[in-house]
């Protein structure tokens, strides 16, 4: 294990943070909220100073780094960002408790939206402001920006961009992993900004049009008022439910749009199955809360959004989907678990992984008539090898295992069923409002200390996709081979 | 396709039922009542002719048959036996409708255990025997017994009996397929004749302990008291939980004590596995419900007794589980899932495969780490193939999707998602009683035709373990290639 290469982008990783507190610190000042600007600044820059110590004091010796450090890297560097991003909060004395402060921290980086605040209204603007932009952070990855601001000697940042970038396949667009990292982020920026434009020219005012964009381009979910996105006009809702569907996509996508490649972008598969899963439970959903909503406008708004907010797994809402009936609640259940593209912001399994399994599995029934046969199965128009229908197989089954223990771990909490099993769904895919006492009228405020550590693990475990938080902590990891 | 084949074994299936419905008759007769047996009688006999009617028209012929006749036998045979084993319910009035009756007998032969019936104490004698019995007929597969009747001419027998027996990989135990149904029903007839005799033993009387018996036996489930077992003696319940853990073992390894291979027997690594989970969940669910049962044996039994009931997925109850906390909950939820021993007459994804799961999931961990190590998965002292461990992933993923779908099928139905969820998995998993208005000490009544048509589907998914039914209804199985 190559300790130095590790400390030295822990220590990158604290300084960007620090590096990044500046804007809230920003924020508050135009507020002139003076102590909490002054919070953010002190935070900031003992993070930034210790992050630089670190990185200085390791910088000679060995920069090759393998898979093994690539996932303890970035397991590290996202519990490390919790812990540190947690500080303000504390200081500023807008969430009271650690485990609270960290809950909420993870839930905005891993862009979960789950919050442990009874009412987001009476904290700071330079809380919410960071709040809200911890979603923006850990939409793209804090480790992809790290790529994009530093050179990379050794070019083995691929590792690192491996383990924190989501999907079953992850490849550089470009050939260097920095302008890869570069393209991305632009991107990135160019979509947030549009979608700051478009709120402003709905008339919302710059701090909620930067908050809402914010919580949309990571897929995160968190907002600053009470009723979330409910709270505006119709034309607010239509444009977040864009925006929500487009930031599910894969920002590849956008790259090849953007050097032209209109067919292949458009003939993507995923994004074809992707609309098309949002499509159909559109139409589901209003036909079956038509009653509700009282006319058809209403009912197709409602549900547009609320299942560009589930599938996306953003968790925004515009209405109490606690209250729809049945069939409704199910298919966004479902659609927690399904999540959005791979290599877009969002959460879940990804709907590259749901296809990749219904044709493995739709291959797997072939071959029990067919034993002999050897028709290969195609994703995005290329044969799908074994191995990666293999790993995404198991990654399902890793997936429901720890989903199981997070389930068992949570469940001496004393709620019903119902909050208990959508909270854990909720947090394991990065989504963020469940049902019952955990919907989007509710809060997780009421779980004890274990409970918000386990789910804070949960929503880790989501956004990283298993493995490297799991490998970090696997001694076999740590033993010399 | 063999039509011929196909329709001959169908024949015989039916002709075996309708002689299996002779001691329904008996026992109406015993208890006088009249009507009830003649209506047995007249069932018997009708499918008894067409039945025999069917295989003296198929006897000539082409009687090779391959896995993909194996698999629409099986599926087909199981729709069938369903709808012939609801006969009599309908024709004695005992259930009135044609959609309750096909439930109530499917989830009867599936060893289910879910019932549509609101007052089982209401029904006839013979309706409640053939009731019971349909769990015993159904546990060891009536077309494992018809392969111990029949002679096997072709040596094809096998194909069906992959088909219809449970767990990932299906061999005989002997040379033979026509001895290995043999021995395997001799074990089961022993074992369900010391049952009875330990239950009469405790006092109850005749025709209740063969009721019992056979829903332990088929880990079923049906009861003919509105409590369960929770109407017997502590004595009554300690023995239906010692016989509903030994219905759960694979009977391979009964076959392995017969001929006196202990060591094999009890190194067995699903038997171990099998009672570690048990274990842990009773010690864990008794320290859980201590408060509630009052005291320590009422509590340990109870756990006892409830974990062996959803682990062997027979769903017998001797308390209202739905009353217990969070936690204990969860664990019966959880071991739903699990069910019992491959190659036992338990449901569920099967212990083996969970095992192979885990095992699959560390070794792709490991991969991670070590892109170049070839280490193998070892299960049962074996190295696991990669063809069993990825078959084994695909089954896991196929049960998920098609579980998904049993979900949004049923959603529309008007109860909470606890019970919703509860009843899908409970049916698919054959375990019964699920929470809420599922729960114990509710039933399925309230679901209307559609959902219990869609139940009864689910409950012959888990029992045939997906492929044989999904197979039959996909239209390419039907296409020549």
């Amino acid at each position: 294990m190559n300790w130095k290469m590790i400390l030295k982008n822990l220590g990158m990783i604290v300084t960007i943070e620090g590096g990044l507190m500046l804007l809230p610190t920003v924020c508050a000042l135009c507020y002139r909220e003076w102590f909490v600007a002054l919070m953010f600044l002190a935070t900031a820059a003992v993070a930034a100073a210790a992050g630089t110590t670190v990185v200085l004091l390791t910088r000679k010796g060995d920069d090759v780094i393998f898979a093994k450090e690539g996932f303890v890297i970035t397991a590290l560097a996202w519990i490390l960002m919790g812990v540190i991003g947690a500080v303000p909060f504390l200081l500023t004395g807008d969430i009271k408790s650690p485990a609270d402060a960290f809950f909420e921290t993870v839930s905005g980086l891993t862009t979960t939206g789950a919050s442990i605040l009874r009412d987001v209204t009476a904290m700071s603007r330079g809380c919410q402001f960071w709040r809200s932009f911890t979603h923006w952070i850990g939409g793209m990855g804090v480790l992809v920006l790290m790529m994009a601001l530093v050179s990379d000697a050794s070019g083995r940042f691929i590792h690192i961009m491996r383990a924190e970038m989501p999907g079953p396949v992850v490849d550089k667009i470009v050939p260097r992993v920095r302008d890869t990292a570069k393209i991305l982020y632009l991107i990135y920026i160019a979509l947030t900004a549009a979608e700051t434009v478009f709120l402003l020219a709905g008339g919302m005012n710059l701090f909620e049009s930067l908050i809402h964009s914010f919580g949309t381009a990571g897929t995160g979910g968190f907002s600053v008022r009470s009723e979330s996105i409910g709270a505006y006009s119709p034309y607010i809702v239509w444009v977040v439910t864009v925006f929500m569907l487009l930031f599910g996509v894969n920002f590849n996508l956008y790259f090849l749009l953007l050097i032209k490649k209109f067919r292949a972008a458009f003939g993507s598969e995923e994004l074809k199955v992707y609309f098309g899963i949002v499509g159909v439970s559109v139409a589901v959903i209003t036909a079956n809360t038509l009653k509700i909503a009282g006319n058809f406008s209403d009912a197709l708004r409602n549900a547009a959004f609320q299942v560009a907010s589930i599938a996306t797994t953003t968790g925004y809402a515009t209405t109490d989907f606690n209250l729809w009936p049945g069939l409704s609640k199910m298919i966004l259940l479902l659609l927690m678990f399904v999540g959005g593209c791979a290599g877009s912001t969002a959460g879940g399994l990804k709907v590259a992984r749901v296809a990749i399994l219904v044709k493995s599995g739709r291959r797997e029934l072939a071959k029990l008539l067919h034993p002999r046969s050897v028709s290969s199965v195609r994703f995005e128009k290329k044969p799908l090898g074994d191995s990666v229908r293999f790993s995404v197989t198991n990654y399902f089954a890793l997936y429901a295992l720890l989903l199981a223990g997070v389930l068992v771990l949570i469940a001496g909490e004393p709620f019903d069923l119902e909050t208990n099993i959508s909270a854990a769904v909720a947090c394991f895919n990065n989504v963020g409002p469940g049902f019952s006492a955990v919907g989007p009228m509710g809060n997780y405020a009421d779980y004890g200390v274990f409970a918000k550590i386990v789910l804070s693990a949960a929503m880790l475990l989501g956004r990283l996709e298993i493995y490297p938080l799991v490998l970090t902590f696997m001694p076999s990891t740590w033993t010399k081979k």
